[in-house]
């Protein structure tokens, strides 16, 4: 697989841990002959040249696309519609364009309308990969080691971007698996999105209290646990659930339908129904373990 | 403090992980004279016997206070009024009678019309300590040190037990604070009871859901963190959750106001109101330690 190149040159929009993580991955597996970045802030960019994540620096995203046949956009979602404006003039048929976002709709949707006849050289991506430190100085060849890419792309997308969507991440290490962008945002609402929010919401709630700082204060491994999600980035965060927001009240109102159940078993005494409904809880999440994104290739 | 037993006989009204545990550490730290034991299950007494947790098998709960200067009740939340009323007959002014609930207000309900004029050698405490396994087979001396006790004395609770409950806990190693068993109740219904039914409700919110299973595939490690409580047992929480429904309900409708906050932010589509309030819930979480009981002392 590595004896030739898949690519000759990695246009890299975004030189931060995301950004920077998949080019150190491409460059040791010997699939990218040269990598072209830019990144809004010049100092960024330039440390990525220092540091061998990239090999050019580029002024601008139009110039990291130029003569580029794959490209990434790891630049914050909400960004994203913008990259895409600032690239438009320059995308190929035959160039691939991919993202990392974890959000897919918003983007498919940004993709569509700026883009327009060259949307099918777009694959969207989300790697669920990351670390609690941003920057390009934690840029890690091995960032996406074993784990999951879920590729999301539409009926126009070309069937030998996605082959070679497919192909890189592989060979990278990852697991890589296809969902519609809808069922994407939905499963990631669920799973991710949505437990920020209670998390962050039980939090507010409890300091909300006149006693709230000493409720907290005897909080133990069950909340620390509970909350740990609760300490995330606020603009990062804003993003996510803004950007998904039909699909994240969508399952809000999903939870607050099986929380009333449990609040109407308990207000009216029927510890028969209660234990019915914590059994049933209790029983998926022992047997739920994490997978690797096996489930959907 | 070790050099003479505080205590003469103890009288160990359920023999598991915590009443087990607390026999062994008094025994350890030479605060015991003669170990009494009863439980429900014959077999779980013999072999508290054979282990050397207990020194003597009673057979009945009464049988077990009687002769005992301290007593603690170690038996699932449900069962402790009907405790109180087998053992109520030989309770003395002298003696110091605990329990080790997880819910004070019914607790404290039960002793005061079941104990009657003697409910004052009564101290309610809430040591906070566990493990995910159960039996007499997992007692261990070292379960209790470094934990924090929660005692919830009454109006009633005479002076003299609280001292000695207070005493007994430092001695084992634990950290010992004061409330009132309703604020006991309320901050345990925040921090943990509500938690737990959270993390219920949001499994079972997805798995009501057509494609919920693979959704829960593509859950990492946020969503492991947050529902781990989930796998809770379900007759302990059953009664748990039930006992404090009171303060639970409460502690949920202030949860669904705060949740409704952040709802309302992304309905309307205003990024600064919901950037402001994830900042809030960030900061008071990154700021957070759990503590070791230290602030009620």
């Amino acid at each position: 697989m590595a004896d030739a190149p898949l690519f000759e040159q990695l246009g890299l929009i975004g030189c931060g841990l995301m950004g920077g993580s998949f080019a150190l991955a491409l460059k040791r597996a010997g699939l990218v002959r040269r990598v072209v970045g830019y990144s809004k802030s010049p100092s960024t960019t330039e440390r990525a040249r220092q540091m061998g994540v990239i090999d050019v620096e580029a002024p601008s995203a139009l110039l990291a696309v130029s003569g580029a046949d794959i490209v990434l956009i790891a630049v914050p979602v909400a960004a994203t519609e913008a990259t895409f404006k600032a690239i438009r003039h320059l995308v190929t048929p035959e160039m691939l364009i991919m993202d990392v976002g974890s959000t897919k709709r918003d983007v498919v949707d940004a993709a569509r309308s700026v883009l327009r006849e060259q949307v099918g050289s777009f694959v969207p991506a989300h790697p669920i990969a990351g670390r609690e430190v941003a920057g390009v100085e934690h840029a890690d060849p091995d960032l996406y080691l074993g784990k999951p890419v879920i590729l999301t792309p539409i009926e126009r997308t070309r069937t030998a971007q996605l082959q070679r969507a497919a192909a890189v991440w592989t060979a990278i290490g990852c697991q890589v698996s296809k969902m519609s962008p809808d069922a994407h945002d939905a499963a990631f609402a669920a799973v991710s999105h949505l437990p920020h929010v209670l998390a962050f919401a039980l939090v507010n709630g409890i300091a909300a209290q006149p006693q709230g700082q000493e409720f907290l204060s005897l909080a133990g491994p069950g909340f620390r646990d509970f909350t740990r999600i609760a300490a995330s980035d606020p603009k990062v965060w804003r993003d996510i659930l803004m950007t998904n927001r039909t699909e994240l009240l969508a399952q809000s109102q999903a939870f607050r339908d099986a929380l009333q159940a449990f609040e109407q078993a308990i207000a009216r005494g029927d510890a028969d129904a209660l234990e019915r409904l914590i059994e049933q809880a209790s029983t998926l999440r022992s047997r739920w373990r994490m997978s690797a994104g096996k489930p959907h290739l």
